[in-house]
This record gives C-alpha cells, structure tokens and sequence, in this order.
C-alpha cells in the first residue's frame, strides 16, 4: 500500500483550478484527500484562495473540509463566505461539528449565519449551544434514530427506505424508540427490524433495559462510561428521560486527544491551547504576548531580590555568572516535576488532595538530584576561582533551591486542580517565580555570610 | 448515571483481602474497576501488596489488569512474579500486550518467562518482538480469523462453536480466508456463513477485493489508512503476501494518543516519555538527572559568555539584574514557537522541508513581540535607574534576542526531525542554550558600547 501522494502537486493544481473555476474537478481532488492533506492544502493557501476555493465546492464538500481542520481555521474560512453560502456549508455539517464551529464566531456573523440556516438545522444548533461544551449536552449528536414505541414495522421500514440518503451519514446504527412525548423506552438493531412481522409495533420487539445518560453528565464520567461498557456509542437524555441526542465512542476519544494536545501548548504559554500560522500575524503576536506580559512582570519581581542584595554583588562578581543558572536549572527540575504531576492526574493515578503523598515521594527525588547539580555547579565554581566557598555558596544554594523546585513542581499542578484553576496554565509561572526568589536569595544571602572569604572574585 | 466509588474504599477492601489471601472476593471486586480506578489501586500499593494481589488473583484477572496500566509499572509486576506466575499470566494477555510488555522487562527475566509459556503463545510474541514497535509488524494483534478457502462452511461453522471460548476476545470480527501457504484471498462477513449453503466452500463466497497493509508499512500510513477508510481493521500481510497478523482502528488511535504523552512529558525533560511515582527513587532521580546533568553542562557553556565580560559587569552592575530576566523571557518567547511548530508537525499543517516558510512566519511575530518586550524591560530598567542608556541597552538586547528565539523556536524542531532526531527532547536544550548565549553577549556588548553612559550603576 502507498498513500503517497505529493502535497505540492495537489497544492499546485488546487490553484489553478481555483483560478479557473472548475468546480466539479476541485470535488473530484477534494474527496480524495487524507484529512492531513485537507490541513496542508488550506493552510498552504492564501485567504482569497481559500474563500474562491469554499464558494466554488458544493456546500457538502466544503462541511466535509471544514470538518477536517481546525475549529479556528474553519470560523476564519467561514466569516470570509457570504452569509447565504457560510449557512449552506453549515446545513451539511454532523451537529457537533456545527456547534463546535460556530462557537469559534464572533456572535454577531454567528446569529446572520444562524438566521440563514434550515430552522431544524440551527434550532439544534441552538439546542447544543445551551450547554457546557464538557458535558454529554456538548458533545453529543442530534443525528440519530428514533421512532415511535406504537409505530408499525413497516412504517419505520419504509422511512427507512424513504430518508435512506439522510440516514446514510449518522453514525450510529442502533434505533431508539420514544414515546409520544419523547421519553427513551428502549433500543433496537437494525437487524431485528428484519426478522420481526412487518405488522407488530415497535414496542413488541425493543430491548427495555438499556444504559444511557443523562445530558449535564461530565466529560469525565463519559469516559469511564465507554472504559466500561464496550459501546459505539450512548443515548442521552434530559431530566424528564427524553431522548436529546447520542454521544459516540469516537467523540469522546478524540475530545480526550483534544485536550491533551491544549494541555501541552497551555503548559508552553500558548493561552487558549490553540495556534495556527495561517492565522493573521498581529492575533497570534497579541496571543502570545498576553502570557509573555504576565510572565515579564513576575520576572521582574523575582530579579528584584537581585536588586536590593545588589551591594554583595558588586562585592562578588562572580555570582552574576551563577544566577542565570540557579534560575534555569530549577526551572528544568521543577517542570519535570510537573510534568510526571499533570500525567498523573491525567491518567488518574493521583487525585488532587494527595499532595502530601506527592510532596513525599518527590522530596526524595529533589534531594538526591539537588545534592548531585549543587556538585556540580560547586565543583565548575571551585575550579573557576579556586575557592572552596565560593563552591558552597552556589552549590548550596543550587541543591536547596532544586529540592524547592521539585517539591513544587510536584505540588502545585495537584493544588491549583483541587482549587479548580488550570494547571497547565498556572503551574510553570507560579513556579518559575517563586524558584528564581528563592535561589536568586539563598544565593546572595549565603554569600553574604561568607563575604569575607570571597571578596574580590 | 453515578459510577463514582471511593478510591479510598477499594484499596482498603483489597488491602484486607490481599491480607487474608481471599482470592475470589479480590476477583469480584476488581473486575468492576474503571482503567481509572486500577491505574490508581496499583500505585497506592506497596511492592509486596501488588505480589500477592497478582499472585492471588487468576491469571485471566491479573492479565486484565496489567492491560491497563502503563507498560512500565507492569513490567516491574511481572518481574517481581514468580516465572511460572509471570507465564501464566502473560498467556492471557492480548498478542500486541504481551509484546509491549515483554520489551520492558529486563533481556534475562524476558527470555525465562517465554520459555515457560505455552510454545504457540511465545511464538508469537517473539515474531512481534522481532518487528520496529512503530510499523503494522510492531502494532498488530495476532488474534484473527483465518480459515483456508477450501474448508466447508460446516467446518468452519463447528470450528467456530467448539473454539467460542477462545474467540471470544477476538476484537475484529471479520473471517479471513487464506490458501494453504498462508496467502491472504479474501474476507468474509460472520453473517455470510449463516446466509451459504453448509456444503459450499469459502473459496464460493468470499469477498476477493480487499485491502490489506504490508507488515513493514509505518504508523504515519496506517494514520492515513484509517482515515480514508472507515473500517474497524485491516489485515497485516508480509512480503509474500501470508497473512500475519490485523492492524484495528483503536490501536492506531490509542499509540496516537499515548504518542502525545510521550512527547508532552519528554518536551519537559522526562526521557523516554514516561515516568510513575510508583518507580523507585534511585531510578526517578536518575532518569531525571540524564536530562538535568545534560542541561547543568549547557547552562555552564552559556555562562561563560558572562565569565568572559565580567569586565563589563563589574562597571554595571545593575546589569545583572536583567541577564536572568533576558534569558527567561527569551525561553518563554522561543518555546512557544517550538509548541506551536511540534503541534502543526504532528497534524501536518507543516513538513520539515518548509523551514524558510515557517521562519518567515516566525519573524514577523517574534520582531513585534521583541519590540513589545523590550519596550517594556527597557521602561523597568530606565525607570529604576534614571538612565535612559541602561533602557536601550537591556531593550534592545531583549528585542533582538526575542526574535532570535521566536526565529529558532518554531524552526528547529522542523529542522531536528528533518535529520530524524527526536525534536521533543532536543528542541528545547539546543533553543535555551543559544539564546542564552546570544542574550548575554548582546547585553554586555551593547553595555561595552555605552559603558560611559553606564558607569556606576
């Protein structure tokens, strides 16, 4: 098998048939495109390129891109179109793909494009907009089976028949079957549809006993839903038990892939857990900064323990070598910590009130590697100047201030969850500043008590 | 739905048992459990409790629960097992868990617990061993289907009954056919054999047009495989066309996901990508400081460059005041960029080749961000001192080194794996010591330039 197809060439023709206009052939490219390539291709393409190439598609092939690519990306596609052609693309879409889209639009082109859209279409919309994107209500489908408990074989047979193009792209094959007021009264298979006598009702034949959820359910309840039961998916119900929609298997492993991937550019200082470069230059540069800004700031707090021990280090210029030092290195210790912290909530191996368990077996680990990096750095100081004190200056230092680290780095990811405060986030400038006061401190105070033996380095 | 149950509870309902050696309560109890809740029943405890848990438990048990911990903590397991124990156990596993598994543990303890397992059970494992982790060779599951296209579906149909037991953990439930060499000829559905005559042969019914992946194809193609094609597996053939082994969809998900992780937590300094607090402290502290001791020796080399001005700092000492701030800010800068190049790597919006495109698009960002972040360190420092010298100096060395590291940042992960090397491990070293490096001399050398400017302090 080879799959190998060159991105340049597939870019390449895109635009020229962009440019000039050849719909039916650009489908026939489209369909044919892995999702990588979907993403390669629109982020290969400038802004004008794209919106020709989203108006020149039929509004299926252009769901099926957007469905592809980025939430973000898709919304800036989207509030290029013409509000007619955004409401037909969005008509085409899977419901949560829907939702998750126009949340990304700023809320006056997301109300036009709403308006535009087929009533049912946007009042499901509207219906999953209602709820907190982490909850069964957020993520599931409006796409689904549902029959009525009285009705004959044969009429849901010939619906069947009848809306077959309709049906062909819901996910889930099992049949609800509701009663007239939209309460969930059982499940059935397709297959039992056709061994059963085309004349006797629904509810002859359902299965009654069935698992499903409720729609404020968590995310986190979801998944240990589907760790346990060996399901496609699960209906979901609101508080008087109607049947409001499904949430598949699948969601919930690629919400899962989802965060970790926010979680990791969080943890890196990219607020939102989401950048692309095909976004404008000016977004992503003010993104950025409104992290950097935050941590500037608390960098100037924490150098300013340099600035009032400035007297001993006019006396001791060498020490000016080591405090980048100090502050880097316990910055390396304590991020390990918290990432091995963050892995383990993830996986539930740790829950956030067990910090003092944590503390523990991470002070073990903080000793050891302190009392290894304070040699070292005491040894280079040593053989720099020659002077043993100044070796334990900063190699004293170094070793408590990284037993410090990772303390807190094991720590804090455990608190800030327990106080409901995004660990990825928080946790790398929390520590950062605290552990550059405390070295930048340990170090100049250490060495003012052995001023009179260092003087003049 | 409520499927919350104390943690708590459960450990100390398994610690009694495993105290009084009751087997059978300790089998009901924790086959009820969450993945969660295992990963979390493990690590909470000791070595000796874990012994006599898995000792206690049946093999089929144990097998189940070792499945769902991370490889690492199974292998520590296992090799605290007696062999015999550890054998048993491991016959039950699934084939691609048994593989993984068996890479973990020490060459010796691996090759002892394969001589005690049951010969067509090791066979297999060691065929899987044999292949790279990352291609369908090192991903597929042994347990298959397979029947030759001249068997009656009578025999295969009793074939089928007699072996329900075994095949009922077979998670691909498509019938290969295959010729008496071994070669693949085709699929079949289980509903097909219900719908032939008794009499007739595979050979008859079976479906010959179907896909299949060489054993040597890479995780990336069975990525795109799975996305154009919406199976729940594919068969796995060597280079002679014999059927070898199956290839599911959840698989490749899971190693997608699992392959986040590992590069989150290597990003941050934890080699190999995964580490539990269950491990013991030598081997954590260790495995920690391969990284910090690499790290402690680049620090010292940027240092230097401070060792070697020291000239000009002992003139402004104020100066060193802002040498860790110019550092740290420009680590921030430069690992968001390095966040956002790994995300697009791994979705594919970018490829290695593409370094100047991505480079262009860095520069813009990191010239207003540097602008942004020197403007106001340069403020911090003017405004503190009164100079408007000491502003430019530390403003503008900020500036240039911003873009520097924004520049190096998104660009040096496309170039690391360009070469094939891992760009979560090294992105970040190779990043922060350039730019410490260039931060340190940029600021000391401009401070050189307008030293008369500076003088005092």
């Amino acid at each position: 098998m080879s799959i190998e197809t060159s991105n340049v060439n597939i870019q390449q023709k895109v635009m020229d048939l962009v440019a000039s206009g050849d719909g039916s052939q650009l489908a026939e490219i489209v369909e044919a495109l892995t999702s990588k390539q979907v993403i390669h291709l629109i982020g290969h393409l400038s802004q004008n390129e794209q919106n020709r190439l989203f108006t020149l598609l039929s509004p299926e092939n252009a769901a099926e891109m957007l469905e592809e690519i980025p939430d973000m990306q898709a919304a800036h596609i989207i509030e290029d179109l013409r509000t007619k052609d955004a409401a037909a693309i969005l008509d085409e879409m899977e419901s949560d793909d829907q939702a998750d889209l126009i949340m990304e639009l700023k809320t006056k082109d997301a109300e036009a494009i709403l308006q535009e859209m087929l009533p049912e279409e946007a009042a499901s919309v509207r219906r999953l907009l209602a709820y907190d994107p982490d909850c069964a209500g957020g993520m599931m489908h409006t796409e689904y089976f549902a029959f009525l408990e009285d009705q004959s074989i044969r009429s849901v047979t010939e619906d069947l028949r009848k809306n077959s193009e309709k049906y062909a792209s819901f996910k889930l094959k099992y049949i609800f079957v509701i009663s007239r007021s939209g309460v969930l009264k059982g499940v059935l298979q397709m297959q039992d549809l056709l061994l059963a006598g085309m004349d006797r009702t629904l509810s002859d034949i359902i299965v009654r006993q069935i698992s499903y959820v409720n729609h404020q359910v968590s995310f986190e309840d979801l998944l240990d839903f589907f760790d346990i039961n060996d399901w496609f998916g699960v209906p979901v119900v609101d508080d008087q038990q109607k049947l409001v929609g499904v949430v598949l298997r699948s969601d919930i492993r690629d919400a899962k892939s989802e965060r970790q991937s926010v979680e990791h550019l969080e943890s890196q200082g990219i607020i939102g857990g989401e950048e692309l470069r095909t976004m404008p230059v000016f977004l992503r540069a003010k993104r950025r900064l409104s992290w950097l800004s935050v941590n500037i700031f608390l960098n100037i707090i924490a150098a300013s323990v340099i600035a009032i021990n400035q007297d001993v280090l006019s006396s001791v210029i060498a020490l000016a070598v080591f405090l980048p030092i100090i502050s880097d290195m316990s910055g390396c210790s304590g991020n390990q910590a918290v990432a091995v912290s963050m892995r383990e909530l993830s996986i539930g191996a740790v829950k956030p009130e067990e910090v003092f368990r944590v503390l523990g077996q991470e002070l073990a680990v903080g000793m050891i590697n302190g009392l290894v990096l304070g040699l070292l750095i005491g040894m280079a100081a040593f053989f720099w100047k020659g002077n043993l004190y100044l070796g334990l200056v900063v190699g004293g230092a170094l070793t408590l201030n990284t037993m410090l680290a990772v303390c807190l780095g094991g720590t804090v990811p455990l608190i800030l969850k327990g106080f409901k405060i995004d660990p990825a986030l928080a946790s790398g400038p929390i520590l950062t500043t605290v552990t550059d006061m405390v070295g930048f401190f340990l170090t100049l105070s250490f060495a003012s008590l052995a001023l009179s033996y260092l003087g003049g380095l």
